[in-house]
């Protein structure tokens, strides 16, 4: 027996098979846990199952000793009374979005809560369901295990162990923290995209022509999925109101500095802005946003199948390490480029030798 | 004598010799034309010329057939006004990245601008200098070239052969055409990536640590050059000013049906604004931002050089193009994920053949 079957008593309950709980069931299975599983349709639950995410729980089965809640948010709070009654000595968790209202929904009710802990793997994708469901989906990804002083170790202690067994990187905050903390870099980015890519539609076909990488990127989460992000920012409420505020009155100072240029200090307010920019996305962590750090090296590619591949491998071969890469093309032509960032102390060498081998760097 | 060669006469003068114009001389040279040069610095028209640029102009030299000015865009109508009082008999263009500030600025001063054709090649980069420039900055890339029905068919044939031999993607445009355009498509989305951006400046690092590739591709081009856009928005005030405020009445009315989710329509408004940023994203022409059309399969890669090389190797020999690339490495994780767009009808074969091959698609 290893030490996750020994903890989890072999058994854990998952309520809800769409992609996360079928997810969890895949991960603790492959790892030797009995997986059992419920969920409001029949014909979900039966596909988990022929996905080999558990099996459909019955009457005789003992009580687990871990139930994991992932049922869509609005329903959470519900899900998660009706398995603290029904299992009273099990720990009960959720893989919610957010944090704090189910948890002031339960409390509110007056439930026991002291066999809860919240918590939200951020591994969402952009298909939902048990069809998409991998084992292997929170290898790598953050997973916020939500504690306030009142949460037993034991409780704590189980969920994160399931969570670093499947692979995840442990976040311990409170519900508060979660809450304001993917209010702002999830949140408000998605709201600010939406409404952003939103201005697009009345605009003329020639304008959109002139789109760049820099429009792409801000809108590329413009494309979610509505009904989720209803429920996800209804949900959060609080918290992405005020950041949409703040905003809106960043933004209200921008346009009245630009409005009146000749108004003293107008040019110095709109530098301290872009420069307070600057400094907010380099405190963004990961390989990522960290332009300051690398160097960016353009190169044109044909537009045909394998090109990248030859670019990369040739600059393997240069022993070049690539810190990131990104693809462009620009519509109607035949050529696109591939800028891929680099430590700057090889750039000089890269940019040699990529010539060398017949690439245009630019 | 090639067509480019006899349209120009021979000769072409470029009046800033920075990483556009230095790029536009480079280009020019490549292609047989005598380019020469002249920047208010000494240093950098000497540093343009040692590249390759051009020639440092002289007084016997004749008149060049075409002028292009390619200095900052808050002197861009003075040294047009210069440029076309010094040599009366030729066209002159410039490259700024507004073109109705610059135009009304000369029309207020009673200059007659029947040989003035504005033109903007959209081919910036993140650092600029003749040091950066490179022959073919311009390939693939829009280039607008400014036209009324006043503009002489000859001058504007003269500047579209030199866009289009420098290997750009020719798009006509008026001034107003221009501006409002590139405030929609380039200084909106500027603006709102750095003030987004500058939300995460008094974050917590907590916060900030579950930061996604949602808020990487959002603030992305916040790392822009204030400096630089202090200019271009202060010369292309009035459309930007108002997107800014159209954004802000989206923000207010977004920020108020979250504020209270119990008022008729609270939901349905929210619903609405989010399937507009949906519609407005699909809109945008190339490769990327366009998921609705491609799937996307995410395979994890070990973070160590060669492994996308193989990857991407591995699926060109499985037959499998790939339409579009994205890396993701999560902070303080060895493992990265590599999004890759590919068609539909593919997909499949791609996720089985990846396996056979011992690569994990999630």
């Amino acid at each position: 027996m290893n030490e996750l079957q020994a903890r989890t008593r072999g058994s854990v309950h998952v309520i809800g098979a769409g992609l996360l709980g079928a997810s969890v069931g895949l991960g603790l299975r492959e790892r030797g846990v009995d997986v059992t599983l419920e969920d409001l349709s029949p014909t979900t639950v039966a596909l988990a199952a022929d996905y080999g995410a558990g099996r459909v729980r019955t009457a005789d089965d003992p009580a687990p000793a871990l139930v994991v809640v992932a049922t869509p948010p609005d329903v959470t709070a519900d899900v998660v009374e009706r398995a603290l009654a029904e299992f009273p000595g099990s720990v009960v968790t959720d893989v919610a979005s957010v944090k704090l209202a189910p948890f002031l929904e339960l409390a509110s009710r007056g439930i026991d809560l002291t066999n809860y802990v919240g918590s939200h793997p951020m591994a969402g994708r952009e298909r939902g369901g048990a069809i998409m469901a991998r084992a292997d989906l929170f290898t790598a990804r953050p997973w916020v295990v939500c504690r306030d002083h009142e949460t037993p170790a034991e409780a704590l202690a189980l969920v994160e162990a399931v969570a670093l067994d499947l692979g995840a990187v442990l976040i311990e905050m409170t519900p508060e923290e979660h809450d304001r903390s993917v209010g702002l870099v999830s949140h408000l980015p998605q709201v600010v995209s939406s409404l952003l890519a939103a201005r697009l539609v009345p605009a003329t076909e020639q304008a959109i022509g002139l789109a760049g990488a820099g429009l792409r990127d801000t809108t590329r989460i413009a494309s979610s999925d509505p009904e989720l992000w209803v429920q996800i920012l209804g949900a959060n409420r609080e918290p992405v109101v005020e950041l949409l505020d703040a905003l809106a009155v960043d933004i209200a100072a921008f346009a009245e500095a630009l409005r009146d240029p000749t108004r003293s200090g107008a040019k110095r307010r709109i530098a301290d802005l872009l420069s307070a920019g600057n400094r907010g996305v380099e405190r963004i962590p990961g390989k990522h946003g960290s332009s300051e750090r690398f160097t960016t090296l353009t190169v044109l590619v044909d537009d045909r199948p394998g090109q990248i591949a030859r670019l990369l491998t040739e600059l393997g071969e240069l022993g070049i390490n690539m810190e990131d890469l990104r693809l462009e093309h620009s519509p109607g032509a035949q050529i696109g480029f591939a800028e891929i960032a680099v430590l700057p102390e090889v750039a000089e060498r890269a940019i040699e030798g990529l010539a060398e081998r017949g690439w245009r760097t630019l």
